[in-house]
């Protein structure tokens, strides 16, 4: 059972169904399922919000619905606000990075409620001081107020990270190792000179630009084979010299 | 200048206008600026474009479209591909986390494009093979594919948390010292057995209780000395009782 589904997603008063929607299929991307709203206002039906919910379609028609954000919440153990101005009430916001932790401790033991204001209005100072925890989204400051969807979908991508839920795709190579990356620079230095590309001389330093870029490019014994491969090519075209191609 | 002027969202053969318009609103929101469309598709025309990017309207106006993503790329140093699908060409992918500080660095000497591909089927092999770096944004494993706009904001908001252009809400009252929370106990205890909430043999224990709930709940000066005011009141009141409030 994922931690995810101790939390709910509270949505106050919305107006627009697409909006609705792209809540839903961001809490269907980050593992998140329960979603609430207060009174809501649609103004557009619902089709924006299923076509927008996209394969979230289900969240969207499983939504529950009530009339006061106090009964949103009344089985939580934490409440968190979302909130773009400051003031009375507002002074005690934290980043969703910085409250994501604590957030999935306390859903470790009761409901946490993600509480998302109005497209137009945001969150009253009433609906404010039933919060236990109050988080401002980093932004610009030439636009600070976000889309509702996309507030949700950072908070609930903050959260569902903290969590650790996700593995990182593998690296099916294994990294290039020292002795690996040494045989490989031996190599290339024994192309390079076979070929003509530099002369004894200037190896040393010619070498040194390979190993830079080598660094930086070669991270997989995959890499390193095939930049082998390249070397010991280079070495067998410089001993049997290739016929030229013939005209097409 | 800030730095999120060196990047370049790419948005490729968009569909719908109103995706277009979200990303424009993200971009004002982390303050990104420049838009390039590759040979866009729009089906709906431009309505709702401008009326999702809401007070971003002026990003979307002034996007450039261009027929080719290797046009729109070619005067960019860094080319960030986005993707679900891993497969060929798709194994060296790191999270928008994980590149971030890199592609701020790459960001201060030249030019950085954020490539983001169709809603329908994402970016072809060919596009990828253009890109110097490859994103896929953490998501349950239930619903891994992003609405356009929500992966765009994921990839700018963790670039412009990154770049450490946020500052935090200044809490305005200083953290409550060691001192000071001394202080405060010693009233508590004072007044809780003033008011008899509890005995003196027992006082030890009850207070352990006391200092557990502010400990995390009184965190800066102005919070002590709201609780210190309380107990200050629970003592007088304990020495001049007050008279019983009059019914309404």
């Amino acid at each position: 059972m994922s931690l995810m589904n101790a939390f709910r997603i509270v949505l106050v008063e919305p107006l627009y169904s697409g909006n609705v929607g792209s809540v839903c299929r961001a809490m269907a991307n980050m593992g998140f399922s329960d979603l609430t709203l207060v009174a809501p206002r649609i103004v557009d039906g619902w089709e924006e919000g299923e076509k927008l919910a996209v394969h979230a379609g289900g969240l969207l028609r499983g939504r529950r619905e009530v009339a006061t954000l106090e009964a949103a919440v009344a089985d939580c153990a934490a409440v968190v606000g979302t909130t773009t101005r400051l003031g009375l009430y507002r002074q005690h916001v934290r980043t969703p990075r910085e409250w994501a932790p604590a957030l999935l401790q306390a859903a470790v033991r009761g409901r946490v409620a993600l509480v998302f204001g109005r497209e137009d209005n945001g969150l009253a100072n009433d609906e404010i001081a039933l919060c236990t925890h109050l988080v401002r989204i980093p932004a610009d400051t030439g636009y600070v107020s976000l889309n509702v969807a996309q507030a949700a979908m950072i908070c609930c991508y903050e959260i569902f990270v903290a969590g650790g839920a996700f593995e990182a795709p593998a690296e099916k190579s294994a990294p290039a190792a020292a002795a690996q990356r040494s045989r490989l620079l031996a190599l290339w230095r024994q192309a390079m000179l076979a070929i003509g590309f530099m002369h004894a001389e200037k190896a040393d330093h010619m070498m040194q630009g390979f190993q830079r870029i080598f660094s930086r490019g070669v991270q997989t014994a995959d890499d390193a084979h095939i930049m082998m491969g390249v070397a010991r090519q280079a070495l067998w075209a410089a001993e049997h010299p290739v016929p030229p191609h013939p005209e097409p």
